[in-house]
């Protein structure tokens, strides 16, 4: 039997001392000019994914043994069809032969036997490019979730279910009605995790709650004491660390909080003028990981 | 320039005269019998693809010329990593050649430039294999939407917005608040079409509406005057014609009605007992597009 990936997650946080995510999206147009074929849509598309392959798999190496996971997001892959989805499984693989843990962000959401086969497709089908949780879309209520967790009960895997998106329009739907929609989501995915509490207490579904609206996050974290928060909006989309504090359960724990831009770019920043790119990217993680230890050094 | 999507769909539901839109659900373990390895874990995931695909080229033979549409879903491709991609675009590519236009069912979402990636992947990039339409889930608000607009305009691609959906849960969120979120969801979703309408007076952007709560349709018809309705939960999953009714603009226009199982896996009907597959497929699309003849021949 696989350990629940509540228990993988606060195993790895507790080793690495951080809750860092470092998010891979590859945005073609961001990428360092070594791998510009990928925006080249005259380039066969073999050859652009196996760049955006390069690159990630350079960023895979910072990233292990410093922080506990990562996150590709699967649309830039999706634009390569086929030979993206190649791109994918090997990136996929080559974190968790790594030892990272790996969260795909697919935003998935279907119904009944549909839902499960998206989480059979990232969780279970896959061999060693499965996910060891995914993000999901909350929005067709609890039969499109519930076909989920008996994927993740089954296969040890998780799920992160979007509860406040970190973009700016998320309140229009997000917060309509009273009490606001994001506290009924809340309080499902608090009862949907109660089956999947791993012996850590924490629960193998989490929940997406961007760093963007802190006022909120402490009432969310009341309303979902056991779920892990995967939260969004620090760093490039404006929020710090001291924003994400209150989704942390003590000692830094029961959170991941992602960088994306602010760690895979961090060349094209003014201060990094000249320096190569992954010197950019190493150091950009570890500022991040030393902002997330002076934090809690602080608390405890 | 290529025509918007409102009006290639309008005009292809005028010729064939028809609502009949055929889901593309390949779920391996319902397939004929002579497409069984494709639900064989242990085969090899090409072999697995290509059983899907060939049975889907087949669908994609009997529905052309007789329905306006086809919807393939997904989440059973992507179960098969690669393999499943490349079998998408084969069958996305061969039902356009056929004159039929596609729907890709993926129900994506996300943010800004990743939103539109994922428009980009399924509207634009994909060659011959590009989708005509893509169904998207509006939870994260209009920001996540707008980036999709902006792909349909350029592209004359078009959307279906999650509305209200055919599962029995599906209140849960959508029924939230007063007015119901599916109110305000609609509202928005006129709005972001009002910029897309073709000289059909149709707009390219749609809504999924479910057949299954037939009460309701008429009230979303009148919050989107303008909007292609696409209607799942006819058929197996237990609405009849009638139930769809109100959804439609005057002579059969303005919605899709979609059925999947009733027509790909018509053959494991009782009444269909020792039928070939093909027989029993061609003779439910017959069944169906005389039932909706008939609804509109009543009507006017």
């Amino acid at each position: 039997m696989t350990t629940p990936y509540a228990d993988r997650l606060d195993a790895r946080t507790r080793e690495l001392g951080n809750p860092c995510l470092v998010g891979l999206d590859p945005h073609f147009e961001l990428l360092p000019e070594e791998f510009a074929v990928a925006r080249d849509p005259e380039a066969p598309r073999a050859e652009r994914a196996r760049a955006v392959e390069s690159f990630l798999l350079q960023i895979v190496e910072l990233a292990a043994g410093r922080v506990p996971a990562v996150k590709p997001q699967s649309a830039f892959f999706e634009r390569l069809g086929a030979d993206g989805a190649i791109a994918w499984e090997r990136v996929v693989a080559a974190a968790r032969a790594a030892g990272l843990l790996v969260i795909g962000d697919v935003k998935r959401s279907d119904i009944a036997s549909t839902a499960r086969a998206y989480g059979q497709a990232y969780l279970e089908d896959a061999g060693d490019a499965c996910c060891d949780a995914i993000t999901v879309n909350p929005y067709l209520g609890a039969d499109s979730i519930e076909p989920l967790l008996e994927v993740c009960e089954r296969t040890g895997g998780g799920l992160y279910v979007l509860v406040r998106t970190s973009n700016p329009g998320s309140a229009m739907f997000q917060h309509h009605g009273e009490p606001p929609l994001v506290h009924v989501v809340a309080r499902e995915v608090a009862r949907w995790g109660s089956e999947l509490r791993g012996e850590s207490g924490l629960s193998s579904v989490g929940a997406v709650v961007g760093a963007t609206h802190s006022d909120q996050i402490a009432k969310l974290r009341t309303l979902m004491p056991h779920t892990p928060f995967l939260i969004p909006g620090y760093g490039a989309q404006g929020a710090g660390a001291e924003e994400t504090r209150a989704g942390f359960l003590g000692e830094g724990r029961g959170a991941l909080v992602n960088s994306s831009r602010g760690i895979l770019y961090a060349w094209r920043k003014p201060e990094n003028e000249g320096k190569h790119w992954k010197d950019a990217s190493l150091a950009a993680i570890e500022s991040m990981v030393e902002e997330f230890r002076a934090l809690f050094a602080k608390t405890s």
